[in-house]
């Protein structure tokens, strides 16, 4: 047993598939997101702006965020010293969910580490606990989602994505009497579009299933307090289980669950990526209050980045670049191939200050590599135009077809 | 299908199991920690003394880390804003890493959300690139372990805990060419033990197996430098992987691994739960990095812990109470029943405002309920008398048994 050749072999792979991942080293500069400095292949910190944040409305510079954590640290310190239920559960966590909970209208919330824990957590546990319990999953659902329902041991029947039509054919095919549960997100943070969640909620409870509706990618965006999708549609209450993150548009870390109380009762005792963990710093925790609470009383941040989005879009068809039919917030430019997405974006860097990652497999089924663009309330027209100027010189230089322009 | 039914019933077993677990709400003062105000079925917060922290050296409240966290956050804002690969790798996360591969002297380091997902992305996705991988576990790894190993799908053999006989019978009796790899904790954090380290590499060698070794509870308060029991023996070099949190002894949050480049980079790029989640706030690394750069070059900490703990284990033996034969800085009670320890905890905490949660199944097994006090550089001699005379008091209560004083 060679371990070293196996290893070898398992990276040369990703070499030779031109998807090996090269980390972008930077620092943002608070207040003037999106600048920031980049410290890759160079003497010394170089001047970029980022284009590929999920800080998606800048709130991780927002001075209340800032001033609520600064409160914290010198109140309570670093760390929270514990698990939720061994000295780690601070009176910054009981607020915070009790806020979460009511910006989706739901009884409870409970706090995880990250999204990705909620996810695996609650999916593995919920569907544990259910015997002979079916998961439906939308084809295109997040890495965390498909590890939560890999890791709860359950039969796994996958829908073609969106498509409430498909999902009704294998409800059908299915055992009336047996435990159900439909899991996918309200928008796709690789492609900008939006799930039908009112008919998928009408199938749910036609088959009385339960619903997991993941909207890491539109809470703080959308609805009019920035309850995500289900809140802009008026349709939370239909959900069993709202997922969200306190890591993107809260501009913080950490992630969450909203459900009725008896479900996050269960979560909270059974589920052991929730019991067997240090809980988020009480500095996180405190920071992500002031994020919530702004953004439930604030449009000014959502209104902002849904015009840079239409602005971005906009400039990025006028100039016949490949924009891809987001009806997000999210701009994905398709590429279609890992090496000339990587090419990309290290010209844009290298040579215009302009940060924005490929996107490769597995995060991107393969050929449909690209890169994606999210502008936000912070990023101004002078650096758009900049953009896309560069891209169209890129695009010539590397002879990629162009749009006819409109 | 009635899912509320199901539900119930599993809040219902804890109940009548009296393992239902009631979260105390409290804020620790930064400072003058363990002092901490509980808001706990009280009107208004009540000074209370944490016995129970994971902050084992107060490390959460030093001054050094405390300012590089406001430093970062007053130069970079709160969140990262994205996943490693993707926007959220700062210079603060190059170099902690570099760090703590210094720290135990491998070429390399990961940092992860929590030590949870270290444990978990780490052992599920190394197993997973080594077809028909065996891997052997001390039977009290704890739950992140057991989540990582069931995760990847591989064969699993227990040993009976630290049981070096035991495990060498295990891997006589496997294929000789399978791949192989041993997982074990360094100290077990609610018994108080320590792995013999050097042992179970003699095997490893023999058998041509990797090795992966949680230090969790060890990492900062062990060795001349904090890397821990593999430091403080020697034995570093021996390990393969060596895993550790930010959230205990340094007092922050987080996880991570160290290792050689190669098994680094592996990891890097094919565990989802590294891959797919947004990084560690670079508030939080500033300060984790401020706090192992401390522990590195100074003893005081760790040399007071030492003796805080050699102190209360004396007074508790002296005074007859019923201390489990740790050797480390863990100081364990033995209970042995559910609803008796959280009984005491209640007394405690209500008349004395002494906090120390019960520890009951699935965190140990039934039986061995306990409670667990884990007494750092900040508690003092005054503290550990009333806490012990409090002990004595409620034993005599409740007629618990008191061993013949010394």
């Amino acid at each position: 047993m060679n371990y070293k050749h196996i290893f070898s072999q398992a990276i040369d792979r990703l070499h030779s598939e031109g998807r090996y991942r090269v980390f972008i080293d930077i620092l943002r500069n608070k207040g003037a997101f999106p600048n920031a400095r980049c410290f890759h292949g160079h003497n010394g910190p170089k001047p970029i702006t980022v284009w590929c944040s999920n800080d998606y409305l800048a709130m991780g510079q927002h001075p209340k965020v800032v001033a609520a954590m600064e409160e914290a640290l010198h109140d309570v310190g670093a760390g929270s010293g514990g698990t939720r239920n061994i000295g780690g559960n601070t009176h910054y966590h009981v607020d915070l969910e009790a806020e979460l909970a009511d910006l989706h209208g739901k009884e409870a919330a409970l706090l995880f580490t990250s999204g990705y824990v909620s996810n695996e957590a609650t999916l593995s546990t919920l569907a544990k606990l259910l015997p002979g319990c079916i998961i439906y999953s939308d084809e295109l659902n997040h890495a965390s989602m498909i590890a939560g329902i890999r890791n709860s041991g359950c039969e796994k029947k996958v829908f073609r994505h969106n498509d409430v039509a498909h999902l009704r054919e294998l409800l059908e095919e299915s055992d009336p009497q047996a435990p159900k549960l439909i899991a996918f997100e309200s928008v796709y943070s690789m492609d900008g579009d939006v799930a039908p969640i009112d008919a998928l909620c009408d199938l749910a409870d036609e088959f009385n299933a339960l619903t997991y509706l993941d909207e890491v990618h539109a809470v703080g965006m959308y609805g009019p307090r920035g309850g995500g999708i289900s809140d802009r549609d008026g349709v939370a209450q239909r959900l069993t289980i709202i997922e969200g993150t306190l890591g993107k548009a809260f501009g913080v870390m950490g992630g969450y669950i909203a459900a009725d109380q008896m479900i996050i009762d269960v979560i909270r005792s059974y589920a052991p990526g929730f019991i067997f963990t240090t809980s988020l710093s009480p500095v996180l925790v405190a920071g992500a209050l002031a994020s919530v609470r702004h953004l439930k009383a604030s449009s000014e941040e959502r209104d902002g980045q849904q015009a840079a989005a239409a602005t971005l879009k906009g400039m990025m068809r006028d100039a016949g670049l490949p924009v891809m039919p987001s009806v997000t917030h999210i701009v994905p430019l398709m590429v279609g191939d890992p090496v000339k997405a990587k090419k990309i974006s290290d010209i844009l860097l290298a040579e215009y200050g302009v940060y924005v990652q490929p996107i490769n497999y597995p995060t991107v089924p393969r050929g449909t590599e690209r890169l994606r663009f999210t502008p936000g309330p912070a990023h101004d027209e002078a650096m758009m135009r900049d953009l896309v100027s560069a891209l169209v010189e890129i695009w010539d230089r590397m002879e990629l077809q162009l749009a006819m322009a409109a």
